[in-house]
Parts: structure tokens; sequence; C-alpha cells
């Protein structure tokens, strides 16, 4: 006899949320709907994504991943607490949120956090990205595992400490880095120089920390101790925002008293 | 008839100065020789270099390359004016130095400056790093241009002022950028997780900016203004030093006021 194709209810359509419809509405093996509060623009360029405005249709789900932003969980587990018929597994896919969140509306509950940098206008090889597992018992772990395996070959279980923990590491190595590319961008264009002759020096960057441990990759004045180089850096940036000014004093300092 | 084969005499073996002599070396038309300060250890792992420690040596060489330490350059220069006898082409390899400090002791001056973050143990790809030139005449930029092809097909004339604005963003999106995975790394090993977690998301980071503009591709906490998953993270940093607070804090803000 086959097995019942398993119902998933993912609830938001936003950065996450879109990149997980379009993995999880190619498989066959399951049935998904995706809930979003308006009605998705361009709905023909979705045709296999079964799309509702209405939370009814997902009170029969055996899993609901809720890929909204933060504050709006707490909102989503009430609307959908009296519109739940069965036992389901209910994860989010926040880093900074508690799985407990969940705890005093349903039963059954986790986390499924994949660690990546998601916009929706870029294209993504999902099999490399890390997913991370929470949950509240092993037969919910093993669920979330399970959709956490049909995104990517990379799945670990976490508690909710390690989750903030990585989440905030890539708070610093992926958004903090991608702003540090933003004043690289505007210094360049200030004289007249096209970003694009930084991208093999970024990507050497990245590159290195596969061979060598960060600190061992570390370059540049600030861990030679090069303060004349410092300090002519400070007066060419003077006429910049003092924040840029700030982030550039506070990085020296942090590179030549801790690596 | 066969032109004369160019003698080129490199000063420093350091991170710049050990890639520009392998480079340089492996060329049948250029005569290199390589002045260090102290005798090379384990000079058979380099057979095909020619090291002098004596700078009378390089008396002769058509070209010199100054690839020492910023503070260092002068003093070559004063021990370099009264062993040339020749009319040879100077430069210094450095991002922050001003081409014209050579111009007290050579006519024919300028810069070779490769735009990459350079470590002894760490092989490149030399053809794609950028190589950008400055010099004191058009014939002196030649000169310099033709070494910078040696090493690259990417080169570029630039001023001294689009020299120091490209070090100081290679600073901010290469060294800085290090730091932060360093912080990274640290947050990783602090909760007993594999650092290697990080390295899609940071790829995939590097990766972005070859499609979208860097602000385009901003994510993250700030820039959805999202305070609440701020405070968490800066109460979470609470147990780190204190340039790791600031740098989160700086960072968070520049983000949400100008991205």
């Amino acid at each position: 006899m086959t097995p019942p194709i398993p119902h998933i209810g993912l609830i938001g359509y936003g950065n996450v949320g879109s990149h997980l419809a379009n993995i999880l509405s190619t498989r066959e093996d399951i049935r998904l709907t995706v809930y979003t509060r308006s009605a998705i623009i361009g709905d023909n360029q979705h045709p296999v994504i079964n799309f509702t405005q209405d939370l009814n249709n997902l009170s029969r789900a055996e899993v609901i991943v809720i890929a909204v932003s933060d504050d709006a969980i707490v909102s989503v587990l009430n609307q959908l607490r009296d519109r739940i018929s069965g036992n389901p597994v209910v994860c989010h896919t926040a880093g900074s949120v508690s799985s407990d969140v969940i705890a005093s509306y349903f039963d059954r509950y986790g986390v499924l956090y994949p660690l990546q940098t998601f916009s929706k206008e870029k294209k993504l090889n999902y099999s490399d990205i890390p997913v991370f597992v929470t949950g509240s018992d092993s037969d919910t772990i093993g669920v979330i595992k399970k959709i956490a395996g049909y995104i990517s070959s990379s799945t670990q279980e976490i508690n909710d400490d390690q989750r903030i923990s990585l989440h905030i590491a890539a708070v610093f190595t992926c958004n903090y880095t991608n702003a540090l590319y933003t004043i690289g961008h505007r210094i360049c264009s200030d004289h007249d120089l096209d970003f694009k002759y930084l991208i093999p020096l970024i990507e050497e960057t990245t590159q290195k920390i596969r061979e060598l441990l960060p600190r061992e990759a570390q370059t540049g004045p600030a861990v030679r101790g090069d303060w004349n180089t410092i300090h002519k850096h400070e007066k060419f940036l003077a006429g910049y925002d003092q924040d840029i000014n700030d982030i550039y004093r506070k990085l020296a300092h942090f590179i030549n008293h801790n690596i």
C-alpha cells in the first residue's frame, strides 16, 4: 500500500518562504499549500504552487511551516490555533526566535532553519545550504529533519541557544560583510573606480578561509600595527559619514588587539 | 638583433615580494635579482630565484621594485641612491604611499599596485588580480605597465588619490570582512558549532554581488528594521568583548540608516 502523501502548509511567501515554496512544490511525494495574506501577482510564473489566502485551507495539514517575519509569528499562531483539526507538527524558520514560543499553541513543534541569505530575485543551489533542526521530541525532530532533507543534503540537529549563535554569526559574516561591500562600493564610485576591481580580492578573501583559520588569513594595516597607514586612511575618510569613520576605527582596533 | 634582457631588482620578500618573485622568476625574458636583508632559509625551495643580500648587486638594474613595508620605503630609497649607476625606473607596491615619495631620489618613478590579499602560504591565480599602475611620465608608465602585464591580464592606470581609495575600499571589503569571519568563528566555537556551516552563506554573500549591487543584496535584521531581533542579539553578545558589541551596534546602525 502506498503511504498517504503528506500535506504541508507553508505560511508566508517572503525571502525565505518563496525559496521554500520553490523547492517543495517540485516534489511529487508531498502536497504543498502556500498561504499568503495578499494574492500573488503574476501567479502564472508559479503554475505548480498551490496558493491560498484562507488559513482554513491548512486545517488538515500534517506539517505547518511558518516563514513570516519574527514579529508576526505569534499572531499567526493565534490565528492557526482554532483552525487546525489534527495534531500537526508546527515549526517556524526564524534564527532568533525560541522554539518554545509555539509550545503554548501546539504540542509538536520546532524550527526549520536554513542558514542562507535569501533574496527573492537571486537563484540558489539549495543542496549546499545547511538546514538546522530543533524539535520538541524525537518524532517531531524526525518529521522536520525529513523536510530539511528535501531542501539540502546537509541537515543538523541543534538547540535554541545554538541557533541564535548561528544567526548572530551569520549577521556578522554575511549581513555585515555585505555592508562593508556597500562602503567599498561607495568609495570606488566617489573616485571614478569600477567596483568590479574589488571582486577578485573579495573572492580570494572568501577562498582563503577554506584553507586557513580566519585569524591566520588576516592581512592589512591593522594586523601589522601600521598606524601610519591607518591615520592616513582616517584623514582620507574625514569627508565620509561618522558611521563609516567609526566602523573603520573600531575594526582596526579589534584586529590590532584580538588577531 | 635580440633586445637585451632587462634586469629587474626586487627589494623585499614578504607577503607581496615573495609572490612577485614567484611570478617574475619564471619568465625567461627578464633577469630578476631579489634583495633580502637576511638569507632566505630553505633556498633550495626556490632554485630559480636569484637572491642577494647586497644592494650593490642591483646597481645596474633597469627597473627596481620596492616591496617592503610602507615605513621602510624611504630608508630603502636612501640606501639605493648612491648605489645606482644608471637611470632606472623605481617603483613601490604600497597602496597608501604617494608615488611622489620617490621623486627626490629618482627621476623615473611610479607604483605597481596589485590589489589582492597576499599570504605567503596561500597560492594564488595571478592572472585575475587587477594590477594598478602610476608613473611619473608616459615612458615610465609604459615600463611599469609591461611588468604589470607579466603578472596579470588586468592592468589599469590610476593616480595616487585613486590608489589610496582602492586601498581603503580593500581594507573594508577584505581585511575587515576577514575580521568579521574571525568573530563568526569565535561565536561558533563557543557554542560547539563548526565554522564550516557558515561557508556556503559566506560564499553566497560574495556571489550575490556579481549579480546585484551590494545595497540591493542586503539582508538581515538591520535592513528590515527588526529591532526586536537586534536587541536579542545585543543581549546575547553581552558576554563578549566591548569591541564586538560596538561593531555589532555600529554596523546595525549604518545599515539601518544608509542601506
